[in-house]
Order: C-alpha cells, then sequence, then structure tokens
C-alpha cells in the first residue's frame, strides 16, 4: 500500500509556463521601481467534467492529472460509490467514444466517463452537494443534517492510537514530497499516511477538496476503503467538506495545518473523527476525538 | 466611497468559540507530550442558500454576516446582475415570509431571497457555473469559452496606472484590517482599494469567492459598478473563478499574495484584466495587462 511521491508526481501537464513582468520596488518611499521579464511556472488549471452513466454529474476545475481517480473519489466522497464494486467502468473522454461529434482540443481528457456496477446509482439525496439541487433542500430542513450524508457512527470501530510526535512530523514529511508547490507555489497538497507516520500517497492540486478527492480514488481504485487506521494531512486548512470526505473514506483522523471551520470541528464530533487543526512546529489543536491522540502517562 | 474596517467587522456571528485540547511534543525524539484543555474560536461556517425569485439557485458554505451583499455579489459575478437596478429587491428568510411553515433554527438567518427587476432573469447560459448544468456545457464547445460568460474587452476603457510601490503597500494593509484573521487563522479576506491605495472596502470569509462576493455586492448595492479604477486584493492565490468575478464587477486589477493558475493568467490576458501575483514585499509578479502598472522612468 505504499506509493513514492516520485510515482505520484510523474503526470506530466500539472504545471504550464507563462511570461511574467517581475516588478520590484527598491525602496518604498522612493518614486522608483525595475522591472524585468521572465518565464514563470504556474500550476495548471482545467475544468473536468464527470459524467456517469452517460449523464452529466458534476464539473471542477482542477490541476490535470489523476482524473480517474479524482472522479472515482469525488464519487466516494458524495456517497455515490463504497468500494471498488460500485464501478464498473471508467474510462477518460479520448474525443471519439462520447457520442460527441465536435470536440475541440480543450475538451479531450477533460472529461471522464463513470459506468457504475448494477444496482448503484445517483439518488436525489446524494445530489444534494450539487449547487442546483443542494439549494432546495436547506429551507424545511436542519441544515447539517440535509447537507451531510453520513452514515450512523461511522467510525465508531476504529479505536487507533496515533502519537502526538508522529503527528508533528507529518508536515514536514508532506512539504518534502511536494515537488510542484516549490516551483509554482500555488497548489494544495493533502497526503495519506499511515498510523507510523508513513506516507501512503500525496497528491496536488488548485483545489483543496480535489487533492483529497485524487487521494480517497487512488484508495478507492485499490479497494483500500474503508482507509482505517490512516491519518489525512492537508496543507490549508480544514473545511465541513473535507470532514465528510475524510469520514466517507473511512479516515479516522484528519489533521490540517491551518485552521477548522466551526462546522467542520461540529460534524467531525458528531460523526466520530478526530480532526487535529493548527498541526505546526511541534504542537497541535485536536477539536475532536481527542482518545486517538495517545498522550504518554 | 470609504468604510472602515471597523464597520466591515462589526457584524456579529463570524466567530464561534469551541472547546480544544492543545497538544505539544517538547522533544520529537522522546516519547513525551503535554495536553491541555482550552477554548478556541474558529472560523463560523454555515450553509447560505440564495434564491431568485422564488427559485433555488445556489447553496454556498460561508462564514456568516454580511450575506445580501454575498448575494449581491454572487450575481454579478454570475453576470445576472449588472448594477443595482436589476435587483428589485432581497431579504434574509426570518422563517415566515418564505412560504416554508417547518422552519428549525438552523435556517432562519441561512436564506437570501432576491427579486430581479422586471426584465432581469437567470438565463441558461447564466447557469452554465452551477455544477448540475456546466457539466454538460464542457463537451462539445472550447472550454474557457463554455465556462465563462465575459463581455468582449470589458476593461479596455480602464487605463489607470497603478504604481509599484502602491501595489507593495497593499497586503500589509489588509493584514492590518484582518481583525477576525487574527483571532482564528482560518479566514480568507478580500480587499478592495482605490487606485491611491486607499481601503475602501473589506470582508472575509471561510471562502476565497465568498469574500470576493461580498466585495462586490457592498460595492453594487452601493451603485458603484463598474469598480474602475480599483484593485481587489485576495489573501490567498488567484484562480480562473475570481478573474471572472473581478472582471464582471469592473475591476481593472486583481491582485493575490500567492500563485495564479494558468487558466487565471489566461483569462485575464483575453478579459484585458491586470493580474499580479505573489505580491510580498518589494515585489510582484505581473501575469496580463502590465501597461497598468506604471514603471517609473
Amino acid at each position: 500500500m505504499t506509493e513514492t511521491w516520485q510515482e505520484a508526481m510523474a503526470v506530466s501537464g500539472r504545471t504550464a509556463r507563462r511570461r511574467v513582468l517581475r516588478v520590484t520596488v527598491p525602496d518604498a518611499a522612493a518614486d522608483r521601481a525595475t522591472a524585468s521579464a521572465r518565464a514563470d511556472l504556474l500550476a495548471a488549471e482545467e475544468p473536468l467534467g464527470i459524467r456517469v452513466d452517460g449523464t452529466a454529474l458534476t464539473l471542477t476545475m482542477r490541476t490535470p492529472g489523476d482524473d480517474v481517480e479524482l472522479a472515482a473519489g469525488f464519487l466516494v466522497g458524495e456517497a455515490i460509490v463504497r468500494g471498488r464494486d460500485d464501478i464498473a467502468g471508467m474510462k477518460v473522454c479520448d474525443g471519439t467514444s462520447c457520442g460527441h461529434l465536435d470536440h475541440t482540443d480543450d475538451e479531450i481528457g477533460n472529461i471522464v466517463d463513470v459506468t457504475l456496477a448494477p444496482g448503484v446509482a445517483v439518488s436525489t439525496g446524494a445530489r444534494r452537494n450539487f449547487m442546483t439541487t443542494s439549494a432546495c433542500g436547506v429551507c424545511g430542513k436542519t441544515s447539517i443534517d440535509d447537507i451531510c450524508v453520513l452514515p450512523q457512527a461511522p467510525l465508531s470501530g476504529d479505536e487507533t492510537a496515533f502519537a502526538p510526535a508522529m503527528l508533528a512530523s507529518l508536515p514536514g514529511k508532506l512539504r518534502a514530497a511536494q515537488r510542484v508547490f516549490s516551483s509554482t507555489g500555488g497548489l494544495h497538497a493533502a497526503g495519506l499516511f499511515n498510523a507510523a507516520g508513513e506516507l501512503l500517497a500525496i497528491r496536488e492540486d488548485v483545489g483543496r477538496h480535489n487533492a483529497v478527492d485524487k487521494i480517497v480514488g487512488w484508495a478507492v481504485l485499490q479497494d483500500k476503503l474503508p482507509l482505517a487506521g490512516c491519518t489525512l494531512l492537508v496543507s490549508g486548512r480544514a473545511s465541513f467538506e473535507l470532514v465528510q470526505k475524510a469520514v466517507l473514506a473511512g479516515i479516522p483522523l484528519l489533521a490540517a495545518v491551518s485552521a477548522p471551520s466551526s462546522l467542520a470541528a461540529d460534524l467531525a464530533e458528531e460523526a466520530g473523527l478526530t480532526l487535529v487543526g493548527f498541526l505546526r512546529g511541534q504542537s497541535m489543536n485536536v477539536y475532536s476525538g481527542p482518545h486517538r491522540v495517545a498522550i504518554p502517562a
């Protein structure tokens, strides 16, 4: 269940070269500035459409690469797919197979077609996160209950103990593996670690949620769900959405380098997820599920 | 057209107090850790539904506060509203006025009802950014053209010159005004400045796009669109989505403390927006529209 970051980073097309004018103000008080043209590497951002059983389901702006994993992980995070057996097939649109005749170069490679296994379907409930349908659901129901599709006590059986010193070591490991980040400065990262603190997979994207979807998709396609005993570390903050994705993947501990939102902490508490925030240097804040953080006596 | 940040920060409910276990690892090599319980302020995150002429349009996870502005700015960013006159009325659902009888406490205050002026409507094209409809649009058209609803050369008439020294001063001004950020560490900020570098408005949110929608909404409700001669500064990176929102609000210069994506740079170039990234310390990168950055001879 290991993968080197070199393998994870091997897919091309994640950066794009653009011309840039570098402007420097040597003295803020003086009316002077220098400018020089140079090339700069930017994180690539392109739309990815996900089609399920022939019907368009969602569109996300993402960094190209690992698109099949992204689609698979997205479906897990929407509670449509619970394991590899729920997916009959996935393929990236190559411009000839999807029934549309007038493709441009931009679309080819930017659509993933998913075929669900017999008996698996996109239910109305599973669509509650999608903009045009979820809005209706807010009024007349409790907001959190309506947005959230988590099963009852999904993580109660996972009693893995995580050592604080191991957790404190994770941000450094994630940064060390973020080769693309060091060249563009514009990518969020998500890393999956086992209870010993070993990096299992890392993914990067312009969207934090996409990076997590790619991690979960990597796992589901290898039939590794639920990800019991694992830690998911994200480079930024922890939102409600990321808590939901972690729980649906069976991950017992979500850690963020920055702050969680109030709703992230509330949902984590409700779902039995251990939520760690401000994981920096030698310290961290535990917002929920502290029983899994093993404080030595 | 000025507003103090104290006014902008005055709305309550933007933070929530939660119990947290603070864990410190004094020595990474040793199997020791200390833990203490304390209270922590988190950025509040709650769903906001936006209804237009009685029909649910979208749902966003946002930090409560400035919700009417958020809804107004969102509609500008979707090219549905072009000015204050396009909006006949807006109100926050108080649990009695929206025709639903079984409200819970969670929903009250979390839905904004918008009534458009006669002749203004949510067109099919304007919905292309919404998940369930936009996906269909990707296949069969050029991706950028299809996702984007920008008018032709929207900013070509704005020839404001921005001084590099003034631009370099903006991140410090934004940080100084971010009182909520300093207490929670979890909020994105967007600030609107005039060409002299004076702060006109600041908004914060768990979502970067929401902070920008709140700024644009503040402006449209005061009938200040287009925001000619202004700079919009965002605390993180610049995505395709933010470029689109800036252009539709008539803002000629978008600056980001971190990196833009490739698509952000491409769209900015196409729309004639000046896009500045890595605005830090005494330097910056200009990715498009360098003619507006006034390099002293």
